[in-house]
Parts: C-alpha cells; sequence; structure tokens
C-alpha cells in the first residue's frame, strides 16, 4: 500500500477558464475537500442556470471523505454544497459563522436538515484523518474569509482561499500575516494560491477608499434619492453604505432577495451592525422624502430578474426610476457581464436619473490581491512547490511567471487541469491520473443535462427548427398526402416552404419507406434533401426533424 | 408647401444602443443621406449574422434622395449600402478613395454592378439639391476619414465622423483643425458628433506609440516568431508592423480573408505602403526560420471563424501555434467580446505561446477622442446646436452634460432615438414626427427575420422543445394510440416522459377534439397539460408543439 501513501492533491471541479473551486486532497486512506463551488454558465450554454462540478469521484469514494473545509462564503466556493451533501450527508463541512450563515441559507430553500455543520473561528486547528487543518483570517470581499494552512504526514500545504492584504479593513482585522510568516518559516511544501488579479500591478485599494467616495457622493446628491447597487455577499460594502447613511441622517431600506438574505444572516452573525433605527422596509419609502433614503439593491451586474433592472423596467411597483434619483454602481461587471449592465445603465439615462459608476468613480474596489500582494504571500511563506489556482488560465500562467521572478524554479510550480492529480512528494511534484470530473448544468430543477441537450439547444437557438410531417400509405409505403413543414426560429417565405414540399414530394417518390430497414435511414434521407435546399437558399442549417406517420 | 420646407435631420439607423448609423438630412423635395452602416448583433439574437437598418423610409422617398455620403469605410458606416443599392440604384454614393476600395470588395462579394461610385478628396465639395457638402479631413483608426460640412439653405451643419485629434499621425495629415476653425468662425448651425470616448479623460494616445511598443517587442522577441492580431481595416497598425518589420528584417504574411482584402485594396488606392520583398504569402512562411517571420492575421476580438482562433484550434494548416510564438492582440475588445478573445488568450497560453495583450502592454490605441479631443472641436466649431451621435446612450448623455458644461443650453442640445427627426431652425431645435426605422436581422442570405423569428429561436434555445404527437380517430375524435414525444434541448428521463404521456392520455380522453371549432383551441389545451406538467418538475418552459395526427 505504499503507493497510495503519496500526498495527493486532486482538482475536481471548476467550470472551463473559471479556475478550480472544488480539491481534493489525499494522503493513505484519507480525503479532505476544499471549497465546493458552482459557476455561472457562458453565453454558449444557453438556458442554464447554474454550472456545478462533477462530484463522481467523491460519491465513488465517500467512505474516504473526512471533512469538507469551507475558504469563505461565495457561491463559487460553497454553492455545489448542496448538490454534493445529498449524497455525503454524514461528511462534517467546517466553516467561519459567516459562511455557515450563507449556507444555512441555502440549506434552508433545498429543504436539507441532515447536513453536520463545524462552525470555526479563525485560529482553529481541525483534526480530519490524518490532516490537520488550521483556519487563518484574510481580507476578502466578504466576511469570514480565511486561507488554509493543511499540515500532512510530509508537509504544510496553504490554500491561499480567496485574499487580498487590507491594511484598513471595515469591521475585521487585517489579514493575519504574522501567523502565515511563522507558518513560512516553518516551512511550506506547497501553496495553492489565488491568481485573480495577478495582471494588475501594484496594490488592491483597501475597502475604506470606497467609503470615502460615498461620503462625498452622500454629500454632492444631498437633494436626490440614492440607489446603490452592489454585490449581496458584500457586508463590509453594506456596512459603510450604513455607516454613511446614518451620518447623512438617511433611512436604508433594502431590495432584492438575496440582499436581504445575507443581510439577515451577517446582523444574526454579528458581522453587520445595524445602527438603530436606520433600516426601513422598502414598501415604506413612500412615507420619507427621496432626499432622506438610500436603497441598497442586487443587479449591479444587470442580472434579467434583479432588483435594478426590474426598476429600470418599470416592474417593481415600490421604486419607480425619476429625475432625481442618483444610480451608484457599486461593483465592476464581471467578464461577459458588460452588455447586460450598459444596457442598465443606458436605460437609467433614459429615464433621466443620475449614474455613478466605475469608469468614472471610484465607487468600487476588488476583494482580490494584485502583484504586490501576491508577491508578499509567496515571499513569507516560501513555499517549496506552487500551484496557481482560482483564475482563468492567462491569470495562473501569469502567476506562474510572477513566482520564477521571485526565484521559484519553473520544475516546481504545477498548472493542472480540472480532473488532473498532483502527487507531491518531499522530493518532486509531478502530474498523476487523470479521475473522472467535469461540468453538470443545472436548469431549473434538473441536473441531469449533459452535452447533447446544451448542444441541441445551441443548434435550436442559432438556427431553428423545421418540423417535417411525412404522411405514408402503411400498405405501400408511398406518400399519401403533401407533406407539412412545421418552421420556428428561421424565416421562410411561402415561395420557400413550398419548394420544399416540391422536394420532399421527390425524394418520397424516389425512395420507398418500406425498403428501408432503419425508419432512421429513411429520416436521414429526407432531412438530407430538406438540409441542402434550406443551407443553399438561406445558409442556414436549422434543425430538422422528420415525422413519419402511417396512414 | 412652407411646411417642408423646414430642415430636418432624421435618425434612419443605428441598432439599440451602438449609435446613430444611417442619418438622413432633409430640406424641401431634397434628402441626403450620411453612412449607412450595419451592427453586430448582441446575446439576445441568436444566430443573427448582422443587423442593418430599417430602409424603408429611403425606400418610400428614393426619388427624394440626392446622394449618400460616407464619412469612413468602417462596417457600422458602409456595410448597409449593399442592401440599400438594391433599392436605390441610381442615387451616387460620394466617398474617399479608401472608402471606395473597401466598399467595392462588399459590391464584388454582393455581385453589384450598377452603383455610382464618386470618388472624393478631402477638400472636395458637392452640389446635392439644395446642399452644399465639403469633406474634411480627420484622423481615425481607418485612411480616408472625413467629418462633413453640409452647407443647407438655412445655416451648415458639421457631422463629425468618427475622429481623433492624432497630432503624429501615421501616412496621413493632422486632421484639418485650422479649416474646421474657419468653419466655426462662419457660424455652425448644428453639430453632429460622435461620443464613443467621452468617459475618457484626457486625449487619446497617437498611433506612433503603437509603433514604439511594437519596436520594443521585436527587439524582446528577435528569436521567436511574431503573429500580430489587429483590426483589417487598421491600415495604418499594418503599417507600422510593416515598417518595423523591415527594420527588423522579418517577412510579413497576412493571413485572414479581410486582412488580405484590404491590405490589397489599400494598397491600390496608394493608402498602405509595402516595402520592396517585404510580404510573402502565406504558404511560403515554412521557407523561412520563425524568427524571421512576422504573421498579421484577424482575430483580435476571438471570432469564432477568424484566422487565430482557428490557429489557436489547430484548424490553420499553416500556421501551428508553438513555445516558440510570441502573439500580440493589437485591438481592444469590444464590449461583449471579452470572453471570446480571454478564451483566445487561455488557449494561446496553453499551447505555450507567449501573449502580450492591452492589459500589459501599449499594443493598442483608440481612434475615438477623449474628451480634451471632443472640448476642442466644441470649442472651435462653437454650435448652435448640438446632437451626440454615435455611443451607447450613457454616451450621448455625457456628452451632452459636457457640451453644458462648456457653456451650451441645455435646450439647444438634443438626444433622438432611431426613428426620431429632429427639426431644426435658426430659432430652435425639437423633435418632430418619428419615421418608420428599426432593424432587419441578416441570417445568412435571409434578410427577413421578424422578431417573432428570433424570439422563437430565443425560446428554443433557452428551454429546448417537446413535439407531441397525439394520433386521433378522424371518425370519433378519440386517442386511437398513445401519443409520442420527440424532446430536443431538455433534459427529461423516461420517468417523466412517461408521465407525460400519462397526462395526454387524460386531457386527450376528457376533451374531444370534434367539439373544436378550432384545432388551435384543442392544441392549446394539450399544451398546457404538457406545461403544467414540465414546468413543475424541472422549472423548465420549452416550447411545445402538438401534431395532431388523424387516422
Amino acid at each position: 500500500m505504499k503507493k497510495n501513501n503519496n500526498l495527493k492533491v486532486r482538482f475536481l471541479g471548476g467550470v472551463g477558464e473559471i479556475g478550480k473551486n472544488m480539491t481534493a486532497i489525499e494522503y493513505g486512506k484519507d480525503i479532505i475537500v476544499i471549497d465546493a463551488g458552482l459557476t455561472f454558465p457562458s453565453q454558449d450554454m444557453p438556458g442554464v442556470d447554474i454550472v456545478i462540478p462533477d462530484i463522481g469521484y467523491l460519491v465513488a469514494n465517500k467512505e474516504r471523505v473526512r471533512g469538507i473545509f469551507l475558504t469563505h462564503g461565495h457561491e463559487d466556493h460553497i454553492g455545489c454544497i448542496p448538490y454534493l451533501i445529498k449524497d455525503l450527508p454524514s461528511v462534517p463541512i467546517y466553516g467561519t459563522k459567516m459562511t455557515l450563515a450563507l449556507l444555512e441559507v441555502k440549506f434552508a430553500e433545498f429543504k436539507i436538515t441532515n447536513a453536520k455543520l463545524k462552525c470555526v473561528k479563525e485560529g482553529d486547528r481541525i483534526n480530519a484523518g490524518v490532516f490537520n487543518v488550521e483556519f487563518i483570517h484574510v481580507n476578502h470581499s466578504i466576511s469570514g474569509a480565511c486561507a488554509l494552512a493543511i499540515t500532512t504526514p510530509i508537509g504544510v500545504i496553504v490554500h491561499s482561499g480567496d485574499f487580498k492584504i487590507d491594511l484598513t479593513p471595515i469591521n475585521t482585522e487585517i489579514i493575519n500575516l504574522s501567523r502565515l510568516s511563522e507558518i513560512g518559516k516553518k516551512g511550506v511544501l506547497l501553496l495553492l494560491c489565488e491568481s485573480t488579479n495577478v495582471e494588475r500591478k501594484g496594490y488592491t485599494l483597501s475597502e475604506t477608499q470606497v467609503g470615502s467616495t460615498f461620503e462625498r457622493l452622500f454629500a454632492e446628491h444631498a437633494k436626490r434619492r440614492l440607489i446603490i447597487a452592489t454585490f449581496s455577499s458584500n457586508v463590509y460594502r453594506l456596512q459603510q453604505i450604513l455607516t454613511v447613511a446614518g451620518k447623512f441622517k438617511r433611512k436604508v431600506a433594502l431590495s432584492g432577495r438575496s440582499m436581504l438574505k445575507v443581510a439577515e444572516s451577517a446582523t444574526k452573525v454579528g458581522e453587520l451592525i445595524v445602527p438603530n433605527d436606520t433600516l426601513i422596509d422598502i414598501d415604506k419609502i413612500k412615507n420619507y422624502a427621496p432626499k432622506d433614503v438610500v436603497i441598497v439593491c442586487t443587479g449591479s451586474q444587470g442580472e434579467p430578474m434583479s432588483a435594478l433592472t426590474r426598476m429600470t423596467a418599470d416592474d417593481y411597483p415600490q421604486v419607480k426610476i425619476t429625475q432625481n434619483d442618483t444610480v451608484i454602481i457599486s461593483a465592476s461587471p464581471i467578464p461577459g457581464n458588460e452588455k447586460s449592465i450598459y444596457q442598465v445603465i443606458n436605460n437609467l439615462y433614459k429615464k433621466g436619473a443620475q449614474v455613478v459608476y466605475e469608469s468614472i468613480e471610484n465607487v468600487h474596489v476588488s476583494g482580490h490581491a494584485c502583484q504586490e500582494e501576491l508577491k508578499i504571500i509567496h515571499s513569507i511563506l516560501n513555499p517549496r512547490y506552487f500551484i496557481p489556482v482560482h483564475g482563468e488560465y492567462r491569470h495562473l500562467k501569469k502567476h506562474a511567471i510572477l513566482a520564477t521572478q521571485m526565484g521559484m524554479k519553473e520544475s516546481r510550480i504545477l498548472i493542472p487541469e480540472i480532473g488532473d492529480t498532483a502527487i507531491v512528494t518531499q522530493k518532486n511534484i509531478k502530474l498523476g491520473e487523470k479521475i473522472q470530473a467535469g461540468s453538470r448544468y443545472v436548469d431549473g430543477l434538473n441536473i441531469d443535462n449533459d452535452d447533447a441537450t446544451i448542444r441541441d439547444r445551441v443548434h435550436l437557438g442559432e438556427d431553428g427548427l423545421i418540423i417535417v410531417l411525412c404522411y405514408l400509405s402503411s400498405e405501400s409505403g408511398k406518400s399519401v398526402q403533401r407533406p407539412d413543414l412545421i418552421v420556428r426560429g428561421i424565416g421562410l417565405n411561402d415561395k420557400q416552404t413550398d419548394e420544399i414540399k416540391d422536394i420532399l414530394v421527390k425524394t418520397l417518390t424516389s425512395y420507398n419507406y418500406k425498403d428501408f430497414g432503419e425508419q432512421s435511414e429513411f429520416k436521414k434521407k429526407i432531412r438530407a434533401s430538406v438540409r441542402n435546399y434550406v443551407i443553399k437558399k438561406t445558409k442556414n442549417n436549422p434543425m430538422i426533424i422528420p415525422i413519419i406517420t402511417e396512414i
């Protein structure tokens, strides 16, 4: 069994280019899991709501899983837990109080009551099989974010989680650099570090910067109603809005389901401090002058069903956008969302509102470390091996280059793909076997969408559909009635549909249905004859579905 | 007829938020048209290749159209001409030699031979009905770009076209500020000015800057093959690559259909100067050492069929990406293209190439004026009225604010929508009647796609399709066979399809087909019963097409 006693790091999840969001660490019979996130679909996955990792490997090895350790409560780190826990109900889940509070909101939606949640504090150390996991406080755009120091039989692995170095954070401590330094001094075998902002020089601005901008904007727009859209999970941002609102004697109304839920959870666990008499219900804003109100809402990414998008579309009864509104978009567009959010901004301007957003004001700061911060972490941890995680491939690659610039040998750096295993010894790091991993597309209540389903959707959505109805005699196999067409999502004029029917009549005459062993072969002929015509006339290649009715 | 003698500016084209790309100016019986562009589809128009303006108004008034005046040869300014010219073949089209050269490439594709192209030089003045149109040289990211000064019976209209102020341009003169100043001094009634970069402070960098970056990169990567992706229409960029390549004794191979066509056209009209012995055919690169070659290709936006994307996908026989390649993306992502281009960059890194792009180097400059440049134009023209054009609504709005900051009264600024008419007198500017305008979706050879077709596509693409086959007795109207389902683009398991069939059997039993006057009413019942089940079980709302076969 010596072979099994390698230290293995398996990358189980993370969609395409987004980064690793479910990682297993194995030694001997023991497995621990770090994070289990979801991602949001790209343009080539129409109709898909969310994308979760294939959990097949963990299900197959569920007896060996000693614990799930969550670095923080963002969707891309905890979103897969409800799907995972159905198959692994007895595995303990460790996270800080904010992380677990957000998880409990999910569990309520999924009606999950049997999960073994274990609340930890920063500094806590948990034994799980041969592993010992220490939670270390970091700064990020959500409360309760941690790095993990995992002591294994052959050395210490540090997983950075998502982090930045914020020397003037809101409601929390500065990242625990001294503990990380201690760990670094004792020796780190492997660093798994996030790479999101590796292309940005210097340091990420402090969250406090946004507060200063808010103070100035509140003063400048003192006579106007304020509407601020931001990420619901950024409790620090909401805290700053509450503080500034208090100073300017404005009431704050929250809007959007996730905004309300996160605020409630964060207040319950003490991560959000709501000054007395500040929060009002959104239904009550009509009782106040617009200048005495701030509405904090979801929709900073232009999401179609979010509060801000609905306000903009006159589809939000409590809030009608007027010329007396100043809307602050306190977020950056996540790549792929640019068009949606600019559409919302355009519509706000059309309604006469003033709009303040990142390209014109400092109303947002990132939660991820820039180049100099990453260098600090590399320098104090000084790991023997390094795997960049969390980012597109270009980020991982640049992070690897940054590490070599700091003196690390290239042979000690690995950029694995999803499904890869990194095998780590004290002497080297290398790729091991591939394991079952991939994406599952969740859409409504359905998590069984396979690639073929998505491919069909793309085909239908790009090129439309022609249903061909053929009526054949069950006796002679001959066509007994002119074929019918049902056309959707492709523009054909009457002349074209008529010519297609002529072609079909010819096809049905030249082949006899009865001569075909397989109906599918006959259908292929029908499909080909229609496709040739349609491509020639329209350059479109719609899905063609022949339906044979025997009469 | 006095009423008709108003000066009218009609905004005929421009999709959604992109800006105005086809404008008519009318006085009495005379109409002239400025530009006729196309735009590219957004995510909510699956399968659409291009979007062109509805030309119904011009077709209905074609006897009155005295000329089409093109500011420059970009697709969003000339792309609709082939569609327009079919209905207005006798209208003269005025443009500079580069603009017309690009138009002729289009005409060859569309097999148009009867267009009346009139080549103008900067400084030329053309009479068209009551109007006189002067072409004034400006800087932009394409050769032969002009602003237009249109003398009308009641004053001068200046249309800026797309422009920047480049004081060190490549192969051309500095924008003709002195002529614009003269015109301004005599009095400008109305300015139509582009607004693309109004959110950017200061000045746009000169094209020459990119040349300096290229020189440095050529030196740094002297031992590697270089692949540069850029906009095919940016002849200045190509000129700089040719010049730097000559200096470093590299051969240049062009790749991508539009790159080759634009280079050929630009060389023919003298806008591109190709040093002797520099250009080689892409098939010949194998005869040279990689370090002696530069490949200039299309694909800077991650377009699926472009040269660079195909190279990245191992689908380009002449060029295989290797670890010895440095790929320079000399362009910015156009909003909406971010994910595609980053995907290409990620794939290039995976193949071991080095990649240089805008977020890490100055390998691109914009062709559009920033705030200070816009202010210069406003200041020297000092127009009585102002309409911002070309940009999203947020840009137009900010441009209007910029004009008021320079002292213009708000009542003298108009932000019309597509289909609006601006009525201009010496005393005021106001919105007049709406006219026929809108978008036509071109897809393959088909330009008749209406909104319903696109809606169907979105529906099919998002939620998939269920075809319900019911077999009814033509005598009794009763179901004579268990219904069949054809399911595409939605994942249903066997149990679910079986339950749907059960429901259908119930529906077909409880209603008799013969009782319905209209088949469509009966189909509604079938559709409703399937939809209820599917939404409940999957939260999906697929397109449901019932097909009734009478047996």
